[in-house]
């Protein structure tokens, strides 16, 4: 596993210290707008996960997840979509480490677009292309590929939560796609 | 104190916390490029803190430090301004999250350009103009304009620590300079 | 005039010129979304100009203009700045060159979100807070401020011409502002 | 040709024309560096044009030219691609129209670091991944790979003109390279 080799000595931690640490923290987290693109760059579809809300109904999803303690963040961005989207999704990172937002998730709602109750997180966001086939992993149920269009359906927006739908409305708008 | 307000029940870290969870976790960092600007936006000088280095020896630095617990990015950066750069600094605090760049400071030397023995920092990096008067407060004795081109000397390059030589590089380069 | 004391001899176009250009090359624009800010860089206003449209109708736009030969981007940036909000706004023009979009304005609708029956212009986007009096200059009727809600307004975007409306929410994105 | 199929009726410019209209107008320009990425999206390799210079001597190069009057400008970020790299050269255009930066280059040297003595030109820079098989065409050549480090090379910085060497340091350090 990635998490083990590229942590250090005593840096895992049990579940009670990362509780802990998040009640006092802001963690590093990535998160990803998986897309499919044409030969000249263009963004022909989007994809969301569709993950099982807390509440048993049905959510849509980003990529997203932690950096871990001596993990690069474009070591961490490969680990999550592998971890989403398989191993044979061919996610194409992008060379720069400049994202192009930061989503800062709040415990407290309405402190920013984003909403996490388990934490404080700052998220690096990056759209990331992808080149081959995409399974869904770990809890994911399903990978759907929508057009832009499609996307910013406001039924689609509302399956989202935590923000994700403002991220992903801010990220076609970084694309050039009008929002 | 902006720490107290922004951190809510619980928030603040006693050091032996801080630094235990600065061994499993990383750290949200900023850093800062102050620089005066004319009235075309173009940069004329680089601020550059003096402090003292551990060894005792005079070191040059960026204006840096932690995103506490519940506090905004943008709300960090201004504090941290404030605390180098005194109350009177004026500094125009981008209006847009984007970072110019990600360093990632990591403990062990050599895995980026950039290193803190104490923890491992994912630091969102901005280019701030000040317009006000700059007094160094804090553990910083001095605060010394430079030209673009005196930025660059392999003299003064050589007497910042932690990679922030190749950080201010990045942001010359970021702001059209040739480096 | 800044026009004529950049261009170099020969660099004026008589207005047969100038047309004859346009339907043969892609002109090089900027647009500026005028914002004000808070101490901590955060919008809570968007300027947006009043003009009389070619139908006689009132109009909503952003300041836009072209760049002149020999001149630079960022002394377009402020001229038309001037030129727009008078002498007296205080624009700061960002630091960096990189603009926050490209909005390509085609002279047939609907290959891009932007259109400009003119001409095919390919436009540099800023963010440019504004700290002074703005007074609407040249064939502007006036300039209102309206918070990043008002401004995303279905009736307010519905004034704005050429996609300026879609250009105005790809840079409320990039603030961070939900759109 | 792409030039043809993209330009309107009455397009195409004859070389006088050209010529006149590159002492009146910025010409809008895009500007590539080729990189080779692994699979964290880190840069391993920068490809240089080599070409014959005015004088005689060998250059080395970006891949460079204008964008066309009703072209996109990832189209043309495309065709500049193929024209000097081949056409089995895959490249991975970016997905948003968002530049790393701009950079003009001005008839009189000094006034930035970029410099055409055949006209002002406006220049959207990008990193432009390439996945395929290269083949110098068109007026190049060859076409070389090189580390970071090697393309840092004073030597190698020697042999770019207009502000090539400038504009590759710029992209290194946008890519996170010390610089």
């Amino acid at each position: 596993m990635t998490e083990l080799t590229t942590a250090t000595g005593g840096g895992m931690l049990s579940r009670e210290e990362m509780d802990a640490a998040r009640e006092r923290l802001p963690i590093v987290y990535v998160d990803v707008v998986p897309v499919r693109v044409d030969t000249q760059g263009a963004v022909v579809a989007v994809g969301l996960l569709l993950r099982a809300g807390e509440d048993g109904q049905i959510k849509r999803a980003l990529v997203s997840g932690r950096v871990l303690y001596h993990e690069r963040v474009r070591a961490a961005l490969l680990r999550h979509m592998e971890k989403d989207l398989g191993p044979l999704a061919l996610p194409r990172i992008p060379p720069a480490p400049q994202p192009f937002t930061v989503a800062e998730y709040f415990p407290t709602p309405g402190v920013t677009p984003f909403h996490d109750p388990r934490q404080h997180a700052v998220s690096l966001a990056f759209v990331v292309p992808v080149a081959g086939d995409c399974a869904p992993q770990n809890d994911a149920l399903d990978l759907t590929w929508l057009t832009p269009d499609q996307a910013l359906d406001p039924g689609v927006q509302a399956e989202m939560e935590r923000g994700h739908g403002v991220l992903l409305r801010q990220a076609l708008a970084h694309l050039g796609h009008p929002v």
